[in-house]
């Protein structure tokens, strides 16, 4: 197999185990983003005269038959998996896709497109979330602080409430939407191309809104926009964290609001009786993984110069994981939300005269006695 | 002194302390807006009959000739402070201005307020430093990538990039802007309050959007509002992290292309000959600082469920002081630009041949050599 | 103010003060240390001829009558606090206590002092609560898996596992108590001084176990050092945050077994009914708080090259945060455990009959049922 | 295929897909610990009567027979996928082999034999390390602070700091390797079982030291052990992040002090001329990969209730992940050193005048200077 870079001399066996990691793993799920970008670059480099009419043609054409193709780990990742495809079908014409590209600008292109889809199904499942929640049937229930009874609440209040929350994370993704929305195929290894290329062509042919122009801010942007998104990510998955927590508690026997359907519980391997939320404990602790994952970009990127480093290589894999792992939970929890029954007779049954405390002293402050008084006095009931 | 939960047994001295923490230093630059949301509280109480307009009036007038107030240990938090302060001036009338909050809302308007404003002055700074970099005279140099020669570059392409990576966050900044535009007060501990208030009344004359109506999500954005914030701030830091990472190396002897103004270094206080750039290695620094504020913010606010919890109380320190670090560091940064010298000789003297060897490379694809074959034939030149 | 590396031009004051940040506070609890050190370093320069013997007298003479010292934010830190002091008292003579080291070796020795006394200390509050553990009394009660009922426990057996877990961390803490036990002073900058010192000298009199020789690992032992101090910190803190966790829950009123004392509960504003657990809830979030500090060393000590940079000013601060934290939240939990009653008929009450599916499944066991048919047996009964 | 915990109602197809997530790659690496505390545990429960030495013998010999087992996606984990091979070898004795053991305590053992010998092999890495880095000549070279020249130093100098840096990681391993050599077999789900089981046995025949007794603290080492052990590797990391940064900017050509060999670094996809240190600079980043996954840790095990929690399932990669990726950076590392070659022209070039102004300050002050004075004497030479 070839490298892209090949010269002569031989990689160590080890070292190069080690620097290809999981990347052909992770690339398979960019390779049609890649073969995408691939079409529209080999388009652009005709229009410019960089290849005839010809080559590109069939180039595209080979390009447009490719339904799958795997990755080998002698291939490295998807644009070297794509060039040797290209190279093994057309010969010569095959080498030349790589022309007034890098593999920098062509993993930058394909992250930027998958994540321009990701993430209107990361949008599509959050609607859907909140459809759930907001079919849910409102029954009186204790509003708790302190993990303590405290004011009389209801669950429809609990369940729009994580609909707000949610919607502030719909908010919050659409900068993310529009700073991503720039091409920066044609940057190159990040000081552009000594080539009379045309980035406008593959800007409009790939949707984007516009050209990423600086091909430095293309490069730093490499970890950094993975690091966007995840932070939305873990934005969204420190709400389902919080339901979760919510619904593991408010249904044990204890409490006793909320019936989990069987079907999405796990048993234990030794206890006969249980019946145990394991999705929502990993939901729960799928957050934590998410925000590790933020952590892992957070470090990565920084107190490194301008310019590509081989660091970011190990950027992909956080956002890719974290993307999948939120849409998979997002899912879950919708599945899990619209089967969720309430235990009516228990919520009612909960709804305890502490709740009423301070109704009882605002009674006082109708009757003109000062709030911090009113307090005093209904707080001595209570002892 | 007076707590407002007080209901007669003694809190422990040191649990006093602990539960207290460092609260009421980090609350004395939330007066002014604690004040401010009190006043309109105030006025809104005796729009809905829960004050007379005499109470109210001297309340108000009472907290606007209040200039400054010291927080003391005893206080606890600017909310007792406040209290405290119009008991002593006013009497039983003083008492009466917690009608209708909690200091869960109290807390939350008042950082909703210190936010707003403080994210206008942000914008300011990051504007102000993209300014400066956009007056920098453009002078050839290396690109760099892996810290090695790689192609051409220029130093204005250089600065430019900046200006874009911050222009990123300034999209980054607009909906978190428009997210903490919800009045929260009223509220109360987060269900909400058995009376007839006015919420609106408050929300129109604090300068809000809209209100925030769901009480528990008013209760769930706490902590996780804080977190919104320090994810941009972090953005931008991570920018200010690479400018310094750059400018720290290319002012090295061996490098050599920029010089930092003298009174923006420091020396050591063993080798009389250094000029050390602290400041910019602080900047790179305190990005660590600011990225660790947030990952306290995802701990603390995961794995509760709805509703308050003494951990948020915790989460106002990593804020506040995160937006702190980041103005001054962009403040700074200006400076540096601004007195920042581009050493033209050097930056010439740098552009060896190995920058151009891509060139060679794209003059044989010209030729119709395809592109891997000529990046194999020039390589051998280097070799 | 005189700083101990000026040379004749003025540093802009905006960027003084990002530099000396909050050391001059954080400074202050280290003088004690600084001083001591000071004392040693100036007897070894008279020892090796570099003071005179009435020099060093009057050195030592004038530092041992320092019993406080105010560090100004003009004195930067409290090296620079010393140096001004000795020089005020004693002129010419005053200036020679900075012969043959740097800040560097001086605020690493300072630091290592630290933490030696406060390791101590750290043990022996450790010690303290789990001697406060064994002491309460044996009461039945269920065991929890995934927050349900799982199988027959006691209370003897889960503070007996909370005394198992201090007990790791008491094993962690020895070889961090090891690592640290050796002199830096006298590495200077990181390389050494060109001067004929004795570093056995003071290693001796310090009680240091041993010399730290290479003077690069000196340097780049600063903030690693600290993170692995901090590490430890995250350790005994996150058995408490377990603890909290399992108290908070547990005393709740749907689980009743444990009541805290009302001495360590805090009220709450609004309502009166309210006895709140926020000394646990403050040590559950304070975990994260010192997590997040470690978060903050670990990106601060990265990517850097061997050697000082003034990135490690900012190490202190979460180190001794960290530390202080970690000895109040012990404290405080002593204190919680010694008050904490349990109630025994409510902990019997939860005996419930699921509690022992377990055990009936081995009666079948022992009956010759293998056990997963006996399993899936009792299973049936419970659904 | 049967699951460990099937009692008649069908799980959700997603939903099981989401909780078996990556475990059965995962275990596949565990799949000889598990099998050789399966065989142990079967003779033990033959010495306490509960199998025949019969029904032992056809265990214990269908185990051993066990070269490789490929864990599928339907069968979960390890330990199911163990028993549904020995119900299919043996029938109803095969069932018999999960009495008296939970899915809990057989991932505890495994995982604990599996760091025993890994934690063994880290040991010997880093020892390996350590003897090539002792090998390498001594060459002067300046040493740097703040990324600039500062005073003499030479090659053996930095080489033998990282050697005592890695000498420090070798003193934190050994009471991890303690602490984790408990027997965790025999715990059940965290409450123990009620057999008459005999725990000594298995503690025997494994090789621990001793036997974790209290079934809440083995439980409740789960994610937490695992944490010490990324902390240590964290530790590890960090030294080889610091080495690779110093032999990235040394290596390159402004510096040019180091040559790495060509065989262990990698080309650009564009740039002829290029040969990168693509294998540092993932070691670099690979400690922020390790970090983050200690991240993860912290943030899955806090905020829960004592006893098993479906998120500890997530602790299980992090820690798999983080001990490969040390231990192959580790090796990567040795192989680096060895064949690093230094340029001992350009380092004795770059031994300048300014190196030297601490050592010229030090003459004045054997002349009687005080030190300050000839500090600011030598640093006007250099203005």
């Amino acid at each position: 197999m070839t490298k892209l870079w090949k010269k002569g001399y031989e990689l160590d066996a080890e070292v190069e185990a080690y620097t290809v990691g999981e990347d052909y793993l992770l690339d398979q799920e960019l390779i049609p983003y890649d073969v995408g970008a691939s079409i529209v670059h080999a388009e652009m480099l005709s229009e410019c005269g960089y290849l005839t009419k010809e080559e590109a043609e069939s180039i595209v054409s080979a390009l447009k038959k490719l339904e799958s193709l795997e990755i080998k780990k002698e291939d490295e990742d998807s644009h070297t998996a794509i060039e040797n495809y290209l190279v093994e079908k057309l010969g010569e014409t095959g080498k030349k896709i790589h022309t007034a590209r890098s593999r920098n600008d062509q993993c930058l292109v394909a992250m930027r497109l998958y994540f321009k889809e990701h993430l209107q199904k990361l949008e599509s499942e959050i609607n859907a979330l909140v459809k759930e929640l907001k079919k849910k049937k409102d029954v009186p229930m204790p509003g708790y602080t302190h993990t303590r009874k405290a004011m009389p609440s209801s669950s429809r209040m609990l369940f729009s409430a994580y609909a707000d929350m949610l919607e502030d994370d719909l908010a919050l993704l659409q900068p993310i939407k529009k700073i991503l929305d720039k091409n920066p195929l044609g940057s190159a290894a990040g000081y552009g191309i000594p080539l009379k290329i045309n980035r406008e062509s593959t800007t409009k042919k790939l949707g984007f809104a516009k050209t990423q122009e600086n091909p430095i801010h293309c490069a730093n942007s490499r970890g950094k926009y993975e690091l966007l998104v995840v932070n939305v990510l873990a934005s969204v998955m420190l709400d389902l964290n919080k339901i979760s927590s919510d619904l593991i508690l408010f249904s044990t026997s204890e409490f006793g609001f909320f019936k989990l359907p069987k079907e999405l519980c796990t048993g234990s391997s030794i206890m006969p009786q249980k019946v145990n939320p394991d999705p929502l404990e990993l939901v729960r602790a799928n957050y934590h993984v998410v925000a590790g994952y933020g952590a892992m970009l957070k470090g990565i990127c920084s107190n490194l110069i301008s310019g590509y480093h081989r660091d970011f290589q190990l950027t992909k894999g956080p956002a890719l994981k974290s993307m999948k792992i939120t849409l998979t939970s997002l899912k879950l929890m919708s599945k899990i939300i619209a089967g969720l029954e309430q235990d009516e007779e228990k919520m009612k049954a909960a709804m305890s005269r502490e709740l009423y405390a301070t109704e009882e002293a605002y009674k006082l402050v109708e009757q003109g006695v000062p709030f911090r008084d009113a307090y005093k006095e209904v707080g001595k009931r209570f002892m």
